[in-house]
């Protein structure tokens, strides 16, 4: 059944993870300088890895008891088929080994990128960014990989009536291989993520403040966990987010292609493979974006931003193009690259927002600044405010991408669901195309902050260290961009999600005999009902209370989540700044830098404290939508869907905008406006700074994730709802 | 067609609105004390009735525009009936008075409250707490006085053909009443909330920490504005924000009442009666609770506070006979009973678990303050985690009620939609029905407050310093509870007015001519249509992408108005800092107290600026619907409804309680814990408190108006969408 085209796609993902190695290997070349960064290097690549280790025994505990659970609906009354368990497992897996390479990576080339920025900022741009680009090419290669393999897996096992029932079968099956990675993405984020803001919030109260001693000062015995923290939270986290991002896109999306054409066998496999094509031409796009980016000595800021829009923009371009081939391939309709283009429009029209709203460049952030001359509380109010107004632009761009996506594809008629669905769906996967690029830029961020750590602890020299601050001051706008992407196409492939969850449902019926349903008095086929006689069917409506009951506990889950983790970032920087006031004053001649502080101490307590604190918030996750379905049943779960959704994706701009505009209008002093660093305007916006941590690093991120994940376990759980619910 | 039991509820205004007179005079009668109190309390007076007759200038331009629009609408192209911009006018006219009364009366009261807290502490208690009941009765006399005068008018003047169309009309035009009381408040709230905390925050801003004078020190030029503040924002916005949510619950309910029962005209008026005489009751049981309240001297906060218990409680308890006796007047269905009981325990849980999150007694808000040691930024860290968190609760337990009363009404079965809807309402009017007394312990609030500030000013000895204190932490515990029931009912009324809006649709589908709709493939006549059919109709199911463009856009627009108002706070304080840092610079003579400062000054722009200010959020709010009706249809606002009421309920709760637990933390420590008063764990909670100001007073406890008034303009506008929608 595999075309001649389906072997692109495994075919880009070895491309990908080849030039992933040769940039690896480039990388590991160079130097890594004088023998103190080294040291500091190894200090901070060991830390990681503890961690990691750590936090996969703990991740492969909840994984091993879900893979029992899988089973047994499988083996046991039928309410799931056999594949599934192994399916989340891989998907688990490879998620979690995405997010490994990529920190691996980034732990070796902090060290490499100071020693280059010593020669040029050129050279350190170049080693900084190349590195970030093995875990953005690591994430779509691997991603692309695995989802070839197991369709060749399941296309040789899976035996159906029907090859349109069969691909059917495929695709959902495939699904769950997203949910084990949304589930390794949700720990990573939010496990990372405490880790990360602790260390920082810990090292900063009592190093900065209390000791007064600098930033990243190597007598801080917290600094060194600080360092893993941004490896940890902002790559092996980031990594496995989007992987699961990319994933769960694509086979939404495939699963929706398979949905709309079942009709149509004839294009139903070009349905499934155009997701995966687009991503494949993508690789090869972003790839040629990557050796697009380079610089001069002496670059300021702006050329430096434009020498990385410059890759981002080409791969983008050409994006369209890729989209119009892939149509003609497979001999689909063309109004589908209008739905791929509003995905990548939505996504760079949400980056520019995001970038407006917290660049120290736009009014603003300047504003949440000029507020703190009347002190912290202003800063806050200003802040809040801001970032609440900043979630309008995103919101409407998301309706509009939205609506065009779905008309595109739908031939502009709102009967035509499946098909519109669809649209919105690979609207996700234009969106997260370009990923190997923007990724490398997202991830080149913590790379240069690490850099410039490492050269500050080392004591390189002025010009190193200010080299390193450009390359530092870059990555936090990238970040941003990159943000605008993420959380955009997690709103888009949401929505695909809940169409997958209907499908997932007639499935489930299948499996449990259900062989008819009655819709408005008439009877129809389970296997032929069509979405809409499925609405009806279990009336989600807006007027049935168990949809309304779904509706709040999904907004009040985004709430909840978000309030667990930044409460387990506030009790996991108390027991730092314990363990670091301890160190001060049991270990003799540490202020003196005679003895060296107890790193490993320090990066076993927040490793201690994230694994301790993300149990709940993530399991939250995976319980509420099978406990919701248990009581409410299928628009109850739907409820749930759409509640998380919207209020989610408002409150994940909110949080991400927020702290993202208070760390720049703390950096827009530091710059010397305002009367500068150490003038109370400063001591000021460091309180927003520290307030907008775990809203853009913890918080924000996770609920990407919270939302994709809650649908994979509405949909991998389907037959329980359908089989047990309630009400 | 009026029953003997319909003149129960104007007797019972009636009743309401002699005891307000009474309780007024009798306040009257007391000496307001020194001249200098006098003169203190004449300032404040005089600033609250400038600002309210600015205030009523402004919205009375938006409402000589809104009643063109309505007249418009209904003398041109008929899309409305032309009793709507009479009923709009009205709702708008009384409920300004419910809240300029009772604003009147808390201006009169503080002084005489302070002088008779010279006696004794019961003294001091009962003209505070009754001069708040002459605001509770006067609104719930003012309603139900209005509502039965618009039902003897319209029930004179309206001719249908049959009585059942008659009472539909008669229902949905009184709707419109609700609308122009929503518009009021949303102003009242919006603009109030503004100019308190403005004028609180610019006055400690530059008195208390810049010039370190005491608060409400008489030297200070913005003290009168603060205490004018409590009177406009507390006091006469929260009057007209409940005289709206009390019509709100029982138009919705008396419309849903009419539909459920069109085919029934037996019972058809006393189900739109019942609301009625449960309100009609309630006012007497409150009258009941009001005498009960006393205390006696040195009694403790527990016993101050279980004294204003005991009244609220008894009433609560003989609200169940009340909804028995009700019941069986008017020969329904005894299991309606549940739904009332429902919506009570409902209020009352969600007041109890509103306590446990915001008093200082309980480990959520002593852990805020306790966070204080680690400095600001844990303060607002760990204030945001623990609302967030506190959403969880009343999340739950108003989805508990809504699925009981909701199954009560409909005998236990979700297909009976119209009755369960009715019983959903039912619920809210069981949850307001004793607002008499619970409005009067929350107005007690800020006249007890008030009076304190005026001992204050007026040096008034250490004794009766300490039982205005007594008094006024009382009332921020019991504001805790009313808040419960605010938010609770808003919910509740929402999904109430979410199915009226239905209802209207047919309306306006008849008004247009459209005899009849297409239901899956069937001809339905409009006038018989069941919810369920307009739901088929128009797909507001959740696969439609125009409802979820909707959910989108309505829970934006909770986190956009928020964003916006917190803003506009921040503005108006500045300025309001300018000109008292202005005034202690150039009135020579002010911090020796030999000059008066100029108040009125202070006072003019802190109006000013909640003029400005409050337009565009509540413009916003009233644009949005009608936009996204002509946009997106029927099935958009539904769906921007549903977003409004489920991330609007969460954030609101959330602000609410975050708000509440800053501002108590901070009185933990200054009552001696944490190294007390003037400690920098204080500082830091000083600084939580002040970012609370604007959450908990003028964001939050608005988004209960938005919520209800989006929904009212969507029903009022319903013509408007169905001739013109676009998609």
């Amino acid at each position: 059944m595999l075309s001649i085209y389906f072997w692109i796609v495994p075919a880009c993902a070895a491309v990908a993870l080849l030039f992933a190695y040769i940039f690896f290997k480039g990388m590991m070349k160079e130097s890594e300088g004088t023998e103190t960064m080294a040291r500091i290097a190894s200090h901070v690549r060991k830390g990681a890895m503890a961690y990691l280790r750590q936090q996969y025994k703990v991740v492969g505990i909840v994984f091993i008891v879900l893979c029992a659970l899988f089973a047994y609906m499988a083996y046991g009354p039928g309410l799931q088929n056999k594949w599934v368990w192994f399916a989340f497992l891989t998907g688990g897996f490879f998620s979690g080994l995405a997010g490994f390479i990529g920190m691996k990576t980034a732990t070796y080339a902090s060290a490499r990128t100071a020693n280059a920025a010593r020669r040029s900022l050129n050279d350190g741009l170049k080693i900084a960014f190349r590195s970030g680009a093995v875990m953005g090419l690591v994430v779509v290669g691997l991603a692309l990989l695995d989802i070839s393999l197991w369709w060749i897996l399941l296309d040789y096992f899976v035996e159906e009536a029907t090859s349109s029932e069969k691909v059917v079968v495929i695709t959902t099956t495939m699904l769950t291989f997203g949910m084990g990675a949304s589930t390794q993405a949700l720990f990573a984020r939010v496990g990372g993520g405490i880790f990360t803001k602790a260390a920082d919030v810990g090292a900063d109260l009592v190093g900065k403040v209390e000791a007064g001693i600098p930033e990243d000062d190597p007598r801080n015995p917290a600094t060194i966990a600080d360092n893993v923290g941004d490896n940890v939270g902002d790559v092996a986290g980031m990594g496995a987010d989007l992987y699961e991002s990319y994933c769960g896109s694509i086979l939404a999306t495939s699963a929706l292609g398979a949905a709309a054409f079942a009709t149509n066998p004839e294009l139903q496999f070009n349905a499934i493979l155009a997701p995966m094509l687009i991503a494949a031409f993508g690789v090869v796009l972003s790839l040629i974006g990557i050796f697009l980016v380079k610089t001069k000595e002496g670059a300021s800021q702006q050329q430096l931003l434009s020498a990385l829009g410059r890759g981002i923009n080409i791969s983008s371009v050409l994006i369209v193009f890729a989209s119009f081939l892939t149509v003609y391939l497979l001999g689909l309709d063309y109004m589908i690259c209008g739905s791929i283009i509003t995905g990548l429009v939505t996504g760079i029209i949400i980056g520019k927002s995001t970038e407006y709203y917290t660049s120290h460049a736009y009014a603003p952030t300047q504003g949440i600044a000029m507020s703190s001359k009347t002190g912290p509380a202003t800063v806050i109010i200003k802040g809040i405010g801001t970032g609440m107004i900043s979630t309008a632009i995103p919101v409407i761009t998301i309706v509009i991408g939205i609506i065009l996506s779905f008309l595109f594809a739908a031939n502009f008629s709102f009967a035509n669901m499946s098909m519109g669905l669809y649209g919105v769906g690979i609207a996700a996967v234009g969106m997260l195309s370009t990923l190997g690029i923007t990724l490398a830029t997202d991830a080149y961020g913590p790379i240069a902050d690490n850099a410039g750590g490492n050269a500050e602890m080392s004591k390189l020299g002025e010009e190193v260290r200010h080299r390193t601050d450009a390359l530092d001051a870059l990555g936090n706008t990238t970040a941003a961009t990159g943000k605008g992407f993420a959380i955009g196409s997690a709103a888009l492939t949401g929505l695909a999600l809940l169409a997958s969850y209907v499908e997932e449902i007639k499935i489930a019926l299948l499996r449990v005999g259900q062989a008819t349903i009655e819709v408005s008095g008439q009877v129809v086929n389970t296997a032929e009902a069509s979405l809409t006689d499925f609405m009806t069917y279990y009336d989600v409506t807006l007027m049935n209370p168990k949809v309304l009951a779904g509706v709040f506990i999904g907004s009040m889950m985004a709430f909840l989540f978000c309030g667990l983790t930044m409460n387990a970032v506030g009790r996991a920087a108390q027991k730092m700044v314990n363990e670091v006031r301890r160190q001060f004053r049991e270990i003799a001649g540490i202020m003196e830098g005679k003895a060296e502080p107890d790193y490993a101490k320090c990066v076993e307590i927040s490793t201690r404290g994230a694994q301790r604190e993300m149990m709940f918030p993530s399991l939250l996750a995976i319980v509420t939508p099978i406990v919701t379905g248990i009581i409410f049943g299928v628009s109850g779960v739907m409820g749930l869907l759409v509640g998380g959704l919207g209020s989610g994706f408002v409150l994940a701009v909110f949080m991400a905008n927020a702290g993202g505009a208070w760390d720049n209008a703390k950096k827009y002093i530091e710059e010397g406006n305002l009367d500068g660093k150490g003038s109370n305007n400063h001591k000021a916006t460091v309180i927003g700074d520290t307030v907008g941590d775990p809203f853009k690093d913890t918080s924000g991120p996770s609920l990407n994730i919270l939302i994709k994940l809650m649908s994979m376990v509405a949909i991998v759980m389907a037959g329980l709802t359908v089989a047990y619910s309630l009400l």
